[in-house]
Protein backbone atom coordinates (compact mmCIF):
# COMPACT_ATOMS: atom_id res chain seq x y z
CA UNK A 1 0.00 0.00 0.00
CA UNK A 2 0.63 3.51 -0.65
CA UNK A 3 1.79 5.93 2.43
CA UNK A 4 -1.23 8.01 3.28
CA UNK A 5 -0.18 10.25 6.61
CA UNK A 6 -1.91 13.17 4.98
CA UNK A 7 -5.34 11.33 3.77
CA UNK A 8 -8.08 13.51 4.89
CA UNK A 9 -11.96 12.31 5.22
CA UNK A 10 -14.05 15.86 4.38
CA UNK A 11 -17.55 16.40 3.09
CA UNK A 12 -17.95 15.90 -0.60
CA UNK A 13 -18.32 18.93 -2.78
CA UNK A 14 -20.33 18.39 -6.40
CA UNK A 15 -17.06 18.59 -8.16
CA UNK A 16 -16.31 15.37 -6.85
CA UNK A 17 -18.76 13.66 -8.74
CA UNK A 18 -16.87 12.61 -11.28
CA UNK A 19 -14.03 11.01 -9.12
CA UNK A 20 -17.04 9.49 -7.24
CA UNK A 21 -18.39 7.67 -10.09
CA UNK A 22 -14.96 6.29 -10.68
CA UNK A 23 -14.96 4.88 -7.24
CA UNK A 24 -18.13 3.73 -7.62
CA UNK A 25 -17.72 1.63 -10.47
CA UNK A 26 -14.51 0.35 -8.98
CA UNK A 27 -16.59 -0.99 -5.89
CA UNK A 28 -19.32 -2.59 -8.49
CA UNK A 29 -16.87 -4.88 -9.74
CA UNK A 30 -15.11 -5.55 -6.90
CA UNK A 31 -18.56 -6.81 -6.00
CA UNK A 32 -18.86 -8.47 -9.61
CA UNK A 33 -21.98 -6.69 -10.59
CA UNK A 34 -20.43 -3.79 -12.43
CA UNK A 35 -23.05 -4.97 -15.10
CA UNK A 36 -26.11 -2.86 -12.34
CA UNK A 37 -24.53 0.22 -12.51
CA UNK A 38 -26.85 2.79 -14.74
CA UNK A 39 -25.50 6.40 -12.91
CA UNK A 40 -24.15 9.11 -14.72
CA UNK A 41 -21.87 11.97 -13.18
CA UNK A 42 -24.90 14.09 -14.21
CA UNK A 43 -27.56 12.08 -12.08
CA UNK A 44 -24.70 12.03 -9.05
CA UNK A 45 -24.57 15.93 -9.44
CA UNK A 46 -28.05 16.77 -9.30
CA UNK A 47 -29.15 13.60 -6.76
CA UNK A 48 -27.21 15.19 -4.52
CA UNK A 49 -25.82 18.63 -4.69
CA UNK A 50 -29.59 20.05 -5.76
CA UNK A 51 -32.08 21.72 -3.15
CA UNK A 52 -33.22 18.71 -2.06
CA UNK A 53 -30.17 16.41 -1.56
CA UNK A 54 -31.18 12.53 -2.10
CA UNK A 55 -27.91 11.77 -0.23
CA UNK A 56 -24.33 12.59 1.33
CA UNK A 57 -20.99 11.58 0.58
CA UNK A 58 -17.57 11.72 2.55
CA UNK A 59 -14.66 11.35 0.55
CA UNK A 60 -10.83 10.80 1.85
CA UNK A 61 -9.23 12.55 -0.58
CA UNK A 62 -4.81 13.24 -1.04
CA UNK A 63 -3.61 16.63 -1.61
CA UNK A 64 -1.77 16.65 -4.89
CA UNK A 65 1.86 16.10 -4.64
CA UNK A 66 4.34 18.86 -5.56
CA UNK A 67 4.49 19.69 -8.78
CA UNK A 68 1.22 17.50 -9.36
CA UNK A 69 -1.30 19.98 -11.70
CA UNK A 70 -4.29 17.80 -11.32
CA UNK A 71 -6.63 18.61 -7.89
CA UNK A 72 -6.87 16.09 -4.62
CA UNK A 73 -6.85 12.83 -5.75
CA UNK A 74 -10.10 10.73 -4.07
CA UNK A 75 -8.82 7.25 -2.80
CA UNK A 76 -12.36 6.46 -1.13
CA UNK A 77 -16.24 7.43 -0.60
CA UNK A 78 -18.91 6.97 2.08
CA UNK A 79 -22.65 7.97 0.60
CA UNK A 80 -25.27 7.49 3.27
CA UNK A 81 -28.94 8.80 3.98
CA UNK A 82 -31.46 8.90 6.10
CA UNK A 83 -33.97 6.21 6.28
CA UNK A 84 -36.37 5.09 8.79
CA UNK A 85 -37.30 2.69 11.36
CA UNK A 86 -40.75 1.66 12.76
CA UNK A 87 -38.92 0.65 15.91
CA UNK A 88 -36.27 2.81 16.55
CA UNK A 89 -37.31 6.39 14.06
CA UNK A 90 -34.52 8.02 12.03
CA UNK A 91 -31.73 6.05 11.15
CA UNK A 92 -28.51 6.27 8.85
CA UNK A 93 -27.90 3.82 6.08
CA UNK A 94 -24.11 4.02 4.29
CA UNK A 95 -25.25 2.80 1.28
CA UNK A 96 -21.77 2.50 -0.52
CA UNK A 97 -18.36 2.18 1.61
CA UNK A 98 -15.51 1.70 -0.84
CA UNK A 99 -11.24 1.85 -0.44
CA UNK A 100 -9.14 1.77 -3.64
CA UNK A 101 -6.99 -1.09 -3.17
CA UNK A 102 -3.47 0.91 -2.89
CA UNK A 103 -4.61 2.58 0.11
CA UNK A 104 -6.61 -0.28 2.07
CA UNK A 105 -5.43 -1.91 5.07
CA UNK A 106 -4.12 1.60 6.60
CA UNK A 107 -7.79 2.51 8.57
CA UNK A 108 -9.24 4.70 5.81
CA UNK A 109 -12.65 2.87 5.86
CA UNK A 110 -12.61 2.85 9.48
CA UNK A 111 -12.33 6.11 9.82
CA UNK A 112 -15.35 7.28 7.24
CA UNK A 113 -17.49 4.45 9.27
CA UNK A 114 -16.48 6.49 12.57
CA UNK A 115 -17.43 9.73 10.52
CA UNK A 116 -20.96 8.29 9.53
CA UNK A 117 -21.36 7.30 13.22
CA UNK A 118 -20.55 10.86 14.48
CA UNK A 119 -23.03 12.41 12.22
CA UNK A 120 -25.64 9.66 12.93
CA UNK A 121 -25.40 10.67 16.29
CA UNK A 122 -25.50 14.36 15.42
CA UNK A 123 -28.65 14.27 13.59
CA UNK A 124 -30.34 11.66 16.55
CA UNK A 125 -30.64 8.46 15.09
CA UNK A 126 -30.29 5.23 16.73
CA UNK A 127 -28.95 3.34 14.81
CA UNK A 128 -26.68 2.76 11.90
CA UNK A 129 -27.70 0.29 9.02
CA UNK A 130 -25.43 -1.00 6.09
CA UNK A 131 -25.28 -3.85 3.47
CA UNK A 132 -22.32 -6.57 2.51
CA UNK A 133 -22.05 -9.25 0.07
CA UNK A 134 -21.57 -12.41 1.88
CA UNK A 135 -18.51 -13.66 0.07
CA UNK A 136 -16.62 -10.46 1.41
CA UNK A 137 -15.05 -11.84 4.49
CA UNK A 138 -13.14 -9.18 5.05
CA UNK A 139 -15.61 -6.67 5.43
CA UNK A 140 -17.86 -8.33 7.57
CA UNK A 141 -14.97 -9.22 9.83
CA UNK A 142 -14.45 -5.39 10.04
CA UNK A 143 -17.62 -4.31 10.47
CA UNK A 144 -18.47 -7.05 13.41
CA UNK A 145 -14.98 -5.72 14.81
CA UNK A 146 -16.24 -2.17 14.74
CA UNK A 147 -20.10 -3.68 16.82
CA UNK A 148 -22.23 -4.33 14.03
CA UNK A 149 -24.37 -7.25 13.77
CA UNK A 150 -25.59 -9.31 10.79
CA UNK A 151 -29.18 -8.66 11.02
CA UNK A 152 -29.92 -11.41 8.10
CA UNK A 153 -28.11 -14.00 10.08
CA UNK A 154 -29.09 -13.36 13.24
CA UNK A 155 -32.70 -12.60 12.82
CA UNK A 156 -33.30 -13.79 8.66
CA UNK A 157 -33.91 -10.63 6.88
CA UNK A 158 -33.83 -10.92 3.28
CA UNK A 159 -33.51 -7.75 0.58
CA UNK A 160 -35.81 -7.90 -1.94
CA UNK A 161 -35.96 -5.96 -4.88
CA UNK A 162 -38.90 -5.32 -8.21
CA UNK A 163 -36.88 -3.30 -10.89
CA UNK A 164 -38.57 -0.77 -13.42
CA UNK A 165 -40.52 -3.86 -15.35
CA UNK A 166 -41.81 -5.36 -12.40
CA UNK A 167 -42.92 -2.26 -10.41
CA UNK A 168 -44.65 -1.29 -14.14
CA UNK A 169 -46.40 -4.53 -14.04
CA UNK A 170 -47.63 -3.89 -10.67
CA UNK A 171 -48.49 -0.29 -11.47
CA UNK A 172 -50.37 -1.73 -13.86
CA UNK B 1 -61.57 -13.22 7.01
CA UNK B 2 -64.14 -10.77 7.40
CA UNK B 3 -65.71 -9.13 4.10
CA UNK B 4 -63.77 -6.36 2.75
CA UNK B 5 -65.68 -5.00 -0.43
CA UNK B 6 -65.77 -1.39 1.21
CA UNK B 7 -61.83 -1.37 2.54
CA UNK B 8 -60.13 2.12 0.65
CA UNK B 9 -56.17 2.56 0.23
CA UNK B 10 -55.43 6.06 1.10
CA UNK B 11 -52.68 8.60 2.48
CA UNK B 12 -52.29 8.24 6.25
CA UNK B 13 -53.13 11.45 7.98
CA UNK B 14 -51.39 12.64 11.50
CA UNK B 15 -54.66 11.08 13.20
CA UNK B 16 -54.03 7.81 11.86
CA UNK B 17 -50.89 7.53 14.14
CA UNK B 18 -52.66 6.06 17.09
CA UNK B 19 -54.22 3.26 15.03
CA UNK B 20 -50.43 2.98 12.83
CA UNK B 21 -48.58 2.26 15.92
CA UNK B 22 -50.92 -0.41 16.82
CA UNK B 23 -50.63 -1.96 13.68
CA UNK B 24 -46.52 -1.37 13.84
CA UNK B 25 -46.91 -3.52 17.24
CA UNK B 26 -49.05 -5.99 15.50
CA UNK B 27 -46.06 -6.39 12.97
CA UNK B 28 -43.42 -6.61 15.33
CA UNK B 29 -45.46 -9.27 17.06
CA UNK B 30 -45.68 -11.37 14.28
CA UNK B 31 -41.89 -11.10 13.27
CA UNK B 32 -41.25 -12.43 17.08
CA UNK B 33 -39.40 -9.06 17.24
CA UNK B 34 -41.57 -6.86 19.59
CA UNK B 35 -39.05 -6.42 22.29
CA UNK B 36 -37.43 -4.17 19.73
CA UNK B 37 -40.03 -1.45 19.31
CA UNK B 38 -39.22 1.82 20.96
CA UNK B 39 -40.99 4.44 18.95
CA UNK B 40 -44.14 6.23 20.15
CA UNK B 41 -47.15 7.85 19.28
CA UNK B 42 -46.04 11.11 19.42
CA UNK B 43 -42.75 10.37 17.30
CA UNK B 44 -44.33 9.12 14.11
CA UNK B 45 -46.59 12.10 14.85
CA UNK B 46 -43.55 14.42 14.69
CA UNK B 47 -41.52 12.47 12.21
CA UNK B 48 -44.30 11.69 9.61
CA UNK B 49 -45.94 15.40 9.13
CA UNK B 50 -43.92 17.78 10.35
CA UNK B 51 -42.14 20.39 7.42
CA UNK B 52 -39.54 17.41 6.19
CA UNK B 53 -41.44 14.16 6.50
CA UNK B 54 -38.56 11.17 7.24
CA UNK B 55 -41.37 9.10 6.09
CA UNK B 56 -44.66 8.55 3.99
CA UNK B 57 -47.54 6.00 4.79
CA UNK B 58 -50.78 4.81 3.26
CA UNK B 59 -53.43 2.89 5.32
CA UNK B 60 -55.90 0.48 4.44
CA UNK B 61 -59.33 1.61 6.22
CA UNK B 62 -63.20 0.13 6.36
CA UNK B 63 -65.40 2.92 7.29
CA UNK B 64 -67.77 2.47 10.37
CA UNK B 65 -70.64 0.29 10.49
CA UNK B 66 -73.54 2.08 10.71
CA UNK B 67 -74.66 3.59 14.72
CA UNK B 68 -70.38 2.70 15.10
CA UNK B 69 -69.50 6.20 16.85
CA UNK B 70 -65.76 5.60 15.82
CA UNK B 71 -64.24 6.75 13.37
CA UNK B 72 -63.00 4.09 10.27
CA UNK B 73 -60.85 1.39 11.32
CA UNK B 74 -57.36 0.87 10.16
CA UNK B 75 -56.22 -2.76 9.04
CA UNK B 76 -53.08 -2.30 7.26
CA UNK B 77 -50.70 0.03 6.08
CA UNK B 78 -47.65 0.22 3.85
CA UNK B 79 -44.37 2.68 5.37
CA UNK B 80 -41.99 3.80 2.84
CA UNK B 81 -39.53 6.54 2.19
CA UNK B 82 -36.52 7.31 -0.45
CA UNK B 83 -33.30 5.75 -0.32
CA UNK B 84 -30.43 6.28 -3.36
CA UNK B 85 -28.83 3.49 -5.28
CA UNK B 86 -25.38 4.46 -6.82
CA UNK B 87 -26.36 2.09 -9.36
CA UNK B 88 -29.64 3.26 -10.52
CA UNK B 89 -30.54 6.81 -8.29
CA UNK B 90 -33.88 7.22 -6.82
CA UNK B 91 -35.56 4.35 -5.28
CA UNK B 92 -38.58 3.31 -3.14
CA UNK B 93 -38.16 1.30 0.27
CA UNK B 94 -41.21 -0.18 1.68
CA UNK B 95 -40.47 -0.53 5.21
CA UNK B 96 -43.01 -2.27 6.77
CA UNK B 97 -46.27 -3.61 5.75
CA UNK B 98 -48.85 -5.57 7.09
CA UNK B 99 -52.37 -6.13 7.32
CA UNK B 100 -54.24 -6.92 10.33
CA UNK B 101 -54.88 -11.33 10.76
CA UNK B 102 -58.60 -11.59 9.78
CA UNK B 103 -58.46 -9.10 6.85
CA UNK B 104 -56.04 -10.98 4.94
CA UNK B 105 -56.10 -13.05 1.71
CA UNK B 106 -58.38 -10.40 0.24
CA UNK B 107 -55.46 -9.05 -1.57
CA UNK B 108 -55.59 -5.39 0.46
CA UNK B 109 -51.54 -6.10 0.55
CA UNK B 110 -51.31 -6.56 -2.90
CA UNK B 111 -53.20 -3.14 -3.34
CA UNK B 112 -50.94 -1.92 -0.57
CA UNK B 113 -47.71 -2.66 -2.77
CA UNK B 114 -49.56 -1.81 -6.51
CA UNK B 115 -49.89 1.77 -5.18
CA UNK B 116 -46.52 1.91 -3.57
CA UNK B 117 -45.14 0.58 -7.28
CA UNK B 118 -47.70 3.87 -8.76
CA UNK B 119 -45.51 5.95 -6.76
CA UNK B 120 -42.00 5.02 -7.28
CA UNK B 121 -42.83 5.50 -10.85
CA UNK B 122 -44.36 9.08 -10.30
CA UNK B 123 -41.46 9.72 -8.62
CA UNK B 124 -38.78 8.77 -11.53
CA UNK B 125 -37.82 5.59 -9.15
CA UNK B 126 -35.83 2.72 -10.88
CA UNK B 127 -36.59 0.37 -8.41
CA UNK B 128 -38.75 -0.36 -5.29
CA UNK B 129 -37.23 -2.71 -2.50
CA UNK B 130 -38.09 -3.93 1.10
CA UNK B 131 -37.09 -6.67 3.72
CA UNK B 132 -38.55 -9.82 4.55
CA UNK B 133 -38.18 -12.38 7.27
CA UNK B 134 -36.83 -15.86 5.91
CA UNK B 135 -39.17 -18.04 7.67
CA UNK B 136 -42.38 -15.56 6.47
CA UNK B 137 -42.68 -17.93 3.32
CA UNK B 138 -45.95 -16.69 3.05
CA UNK B 139 -44.56 -12.74 2.37
CA UNK B 140 -41.93 -13.89 -0.11
CA UNK B 141 -43.91 -16.16 -2.26
CA UNK B 142 -46.70 -13.21 -2.63
CA UNK B 143 -43.34 -10.81 -3.40
CA UNK B 144 -42.18 -13.34 -5.43
CA UNK B 145 -45.28 -13.93 -7.19
CA UNK B 146 -45.70 -9.92 -7.44
CA UNK B 147 -42.07 -9.71 -9.63
CA UNK B 148 -39.52 -9.76 -7.18
CA UNK B 149 -36.31 -10.71 -6.36
CA UNK B 150 -34.66 -11.86 -3.50
CA UNK B 151 -31.24 -9.89 -3.47
CA UNK B 152 -30.19 -11.94 -0.40
CA UNK B 153 -30.37 -15.78 -2.28
CA UNK B 154 -29.48 -14.27 -5.53
CA UNK B 155 -26.25 -12.17 -5.15
CA UNK B 156 -25.73 -12.58 -0.90
CA UNK B 157 -26.87 -9.04 0.60
CA UNK B 158 -27.14 -9.24 4.43
CA UNK B 159 -28.01 -6.10 6.27
CA UNK B 160 -25.93 -5.32 9.25
CA UNK B 161 -26.99 -3.29 11.66
CA UNK B 162 -24.95 -0.64 14.37
CA UNK B 163 -26.87 -0.31 17.43
CA UNK B 164 -26.31 3.25 19.88
CA UNK B 165 -23.82 1.63 21.80
CA UNK B 166 -22.02 0.45 19.26
CA UNK B 167 -22.18 3.87 17.33
CA UNK B 168 -21.07 5.44 20.53
CA UNK B 169 -17.74 3.78 20.80
CA UNK B 170 -17.20 3.96 16.98
CA UNK B 171 -17.49 8.27 17.70
CA UNK B 172 -15.23 7.77 19.74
Amino acid sequence: GVQMASVRIREAEEGDCGQILRLIRELAEYEKLSDQVQISEEALRADGFGENPLYRCLVADLPPAPGDTQGPRVVGYGLYYFIYSTWKGRTVYLEDIYVTPEYRGQGIGSKIIRRVAQVALDQGCSQFRLAVLDWNQRAMALYKALGAQDLTEAEGWHAFTFDGEAMRKLAG
